[in-house]
């Protein structure tokens, strides 16, 4: 037996096998997941593990190493949470998202933190050794909302889209906020004095780790596009550039001490519409297939190591600590969320009701990423105690707030997802309102939401595009094409025929099987509905349109700063005009 | 800058994204992979590399790690080889394959040895102090054909099945011998005085070796089939089980000492019938292209380190050694390849050609697994003088041999793989001839290939399929049950009308749209013709008759020693009667 050889990689490998077993167990029983969430039931199967090895071998158990977490196990999730991303609402609630995420963030460090100090102040819980910058620097690692904890609850509950968006959304990105104070009061506590310079060049720091996370995301995003340029001989290997180039951007970003997490999820935003188009459709099942497996992997093993962990000796309980703990991190929470949804409800006609702000301060769960922190704290005398309290936390929420925000979402009746898909119409006319939208705030001179959108499509196409994607010249078996032609076709023949058409004026509505004979019309129509019944023809079709809509706008003569109207090629805008007259006819 | 906290996954993730432009760089140019091989390239690659580290160093640059070779590295490979080995080919020429792999490698490794140990006898060579068995050790790594390099090359000059499979299959099978012979070797080495049982002991050994690895990966495969069973709620991690337990499978072997690529073949071929069942399309999607995907990307890596282990200081140049070791390889190897297919050929109808003959001799390639062999030897004062003998003859082979197989095989015009697959009535053809001999066999009372493989498939329809397929119970969507439904039908409608019926003997035969009322039969049958000329339906129908056809001859009364005349169902039994007696009316 030659085990030592082995080992690393038969133990990785038991371990996610373990992983895996746990939960087709938890799925064996249908009702156990509907009461349950799986992350309690991973904790508690954690726990039970920690306990037979605790008993074992008479001391604790490992504990989850911080450089395992954030290199190996937290990427992925990230990775996919970023990948899936629904974009539209993430843009929509940008602004209030990043409320919560930066200021909602700080106002709870230090609320928490300076609550802390006060508590240790009193005599009687034999606090007073703990300073304000240890309070500080540990409300900067429990003050933050853990996205994976937040994702495994919220997927199934099932709550509107933009409150999922707004928790999510926050719980991501406030990741560049936690890195900032974090390391911030690290180093404040290793300093002998404090300057107020050290304090501007934090502050000043945060928009670095914030926006270059952003800068290294999006560069290895559009790197990693422009490579699946040239997969087209070698298919099999395309799914490894979208995993190997966020994984880059992660680790790259780590290494500058910019956050990884902002990083991952700009480079998965940023790469998906690009590499999506250039790679094969089983490449495409294959990275979304992967992405869901490896971050559902990853979550198991960081659920089942935080009950292992939570087992041993590492801690000091100090109870009135730990349960003011607990309070301050709920109480600050919900006054933050008022607080700040007070403001963000007056500047936006889509408010946020009561309900919603409930789940948001009651969605404000703790997880692995405090866990880890609180473990690579520098080592000082109260540390067990700052562990004793993170553990309690995290088991407080998972646990308690876990379990209980699916009964009080169906008790609240919190507006739920709809569960269809929106059709072409709804998805065509939310098009167009987007597009006049743009204009109107482009002729009133408003830098709003719908400017930026379309000053970005407008790049898009205009540059992005042409670098980033294999086929650009190419959407030629196009609805739209096909309208085109025939609208021109049209006012070609009347105006030959010199006569007054009042014939379909819009051919294409007639659908394709205008162009069919009139002998086998009846069958080819009526195949061809059965073609647009079918679901992947339709999302063929709502891309087609979503894409090329855009298009026609594009070359029409108005309302537009980048064109002049003169500018359009002439023989296009001759034809043009040529049909709106024959229109008008 | 904080490099060192995220190196270990930087490098790794770096050398991968190497390894994958360097692949797609090859593709752009798209005549240079039709000329040289891609392993050659590769090999290229890494040598300029090597060059770069050297030269900027000014030392050695660093060797591949055997450990993350065998660990790592060569897995994947295997276990894309076994899961889509094509298992007909295999098992008919299992007794051929198994004579080059055991045989064949025994007579290479004894008589490379020997004809070295000769030729240290020389006195001008100088080298007297190199043992006989230094020298059997050395012959049993270099002996060995590499299953890495023979893919690699016969990948891209599609040679006809057999061919591929004997030489492909000789390649993996001869793990066990090597790693018996190794071993074996290396103890001696390290023995004071060699006794005689020890040698019988390593005899037995080799069968242990060999037969554990298939136990130890059958196990593993039927578990893996056996979990896959359970995973219908979260589909997601389906493919997970595949790597796993494969993985599993090679790690227990290898910790056991027995031949962990043969574990891993084992696991593979028997997993994925049960798998492929039980799993949901896309995920099969993901687990063959993600296999295709790591495997490739393996065989590109060891290709490249390969390139960058040759450069450096390792070497003692000792000219006459190195060039005779590549000379009796070859001689050798076709030696053996002449005597043992003499033997082969005696024994069966289907004989080895000259040309094959030729090209399995040729196509002896050597590649990573020697290298990492050298490598793993203890440390003795001719080991340099090893290492350049074994990277020449790698590079010979790989660059020599592998550039000139394809020239000779269009030279020699060797029988090419047919490039259709087969049609129905061929697949239809080929079983019942199987089940026809399989029937001769069993009547003749020899116990030949057909006879065993009838057994396995009862065994495995009676045992297996119930114990690891989720849905042994439904194939009810199948064309031969229709068959059967109508041929009773049929047979029922004549006995009570009690009148001779000219109809139409074989319902089935007309085709489903027998079933349509006149109105819209000719729509639909013209559907059902459209539906039988789409691929997948063609496949499903494939599978349907393949998986029923046997079923419809386990029912029939006839020559068959687990079922006897009276033990079918009588009233079955009777109904059969009766229809063939209609027919015969």
């Amino acid at each position: 037996l030659d085990y030592q050889h082995v080992q690393v990689p038969f133990e990785i490998t038991l371990w996610i096998m373990l992983a895996s077993l746990a939960k087709i167990g938890f799925h064996l029983y249908n009702k156990l997941p509907s009461v349950v969430p799986e992350s309690c039931l991973l904790i508690f199967v954690g726990l039970i593990m920690g306990g037979i090895i605790y008993g074992l071998n008479d001391r604790s158990p490992p504990v989850m190493d911080s450089d395992i977490f954030f290199l190996y196990l937290l990427p992925p999730i990230v990775l996919d949470a970023g990948y899936f991303m629904p974009s539209r609402p993430f843009f929509e609630n940008i602004g209030t998202i990043l409320l919560y995420a930066v200021v909602g963030t700080i106002w709870n460090v230090f609320g928490i933190g300076f609550s802390l100090y006060g508590i240790c102040q009193v005599r009687v819980f034999q606090l007073q050794d703990v300073s304000l910058l240890h309070n500080l620097l540990f409300g900067s690692l429990i003050a933050a909302v853990d996205p994976v904890a937040v994702l495994a609850v919220f997927e199934e509950i099932h709550v509107n889209e933009k409150l999922h968006i707004l928790v999510f959304g926050e719980s991501l990105l406030n990741d560049a906020v936690t890195v900032v104070l974090y390391k911030l009061f690290r180093s404040f506590c290793e300093m002998p004095t404090i300057k107020s310079t050290d304090v501007f060049a934090g502050v000043g720091k945060f928009f670095v780790v914030g926006l270059g996370g952003v800068l290294v995301g999006l560069s290895f995003g559009f790197t990693a596009a422009f490579t699946t340029r040239f997969t087209k001989d070698i298919r099999v290997i395309e799914p490894l550039f979208v995993f190997l180039y966020s994984y880059l951007s992660y680790l790259t970003a780590e290494m500058f001490h910019l956050s990884g997490i902002v990083a991952i999820i700009a480079c998965a935003m940023g790469m998906k519409r690009y590499v999506e188009a250039n790679i094969s459709l089983k490449s495409h099942t294959t990275v979304k297939y992967f992405m869901k497996m490896w971050s559902s992997v990853s979550d198991t093993l960081i659920f089942i190591f935080l009950g292992v962990s939570t087992i041993g000796e590492n801690h000091e309980w100090n109870w009135p600590y730990i349960c003011f703990t607990v309070i301050f991190c709920l109480v600050w929470r919900a006054l933050g969320v008022l607080v700040l949804t007070f403001f963000v409800n007056r500047f936006h006609v889509n408010t946020i009701t009561s309900k919603d702000q409930f789940i948001i301060a009651y969605g404000g769960l703790r997880g692995a990423i405090c866990f880890s922190l609180v473990f690579l704290l520098p080592e000082f005398h109260r540390k067990k105690l700052f562990i004793a309290a993170t553990t309690v936390v995290i088991l407080f929420t998972v646990f308690v707030q876990g379990m209980t925000i699916r009964p009080l979402v169906d008790l609240l009746a919190v507006k739920r997802k709809r569960e269809s898909a929106p059709t072409v119409g709804e998805q065509i006319h939310i098009r167009f309102l987007d597009h006049l939208l743009a204009g109107i705030e482009d002729i009133s001179g408003h830098w709003g939401q719908y400017y930026w959108k379309d000053k970005l499509e407008y790049f898009n196409s205009k540059y992005l595009q042409k670098i980033l994607l294999r086929e650009y010249d190419q959407p030629k078996s196009s609805i739209v094409l096909l309208y085109e032609k025939l609208e021109r076709k049209h006012a070609i023949e009347l105006a030959e025929a010199g006569q007054l058409g009042h014939g379909p004026a819009h051919p294409s509505l007639l659908g394709p099987g205008f162009l069919c004979s009139s002998n086998d019309r009846t069958l080819r129509t009526d195949q061809k509905l059965e073609d647009i019944q079918n679901p992947d023809v339709l999302d063929n079709m709502q891309e087609i349109l979503a894409r090329n809509l855009y298009r026609i706008r594009r070359t029409g003569p108005a309302y537009n700063r980048h064109t002049l109207p003169g500018e359009s090629e002439p023989s296009e805008h001759a034809k043009e005009i040529l049909i709106l007259r024959h229109k008008g006819l």
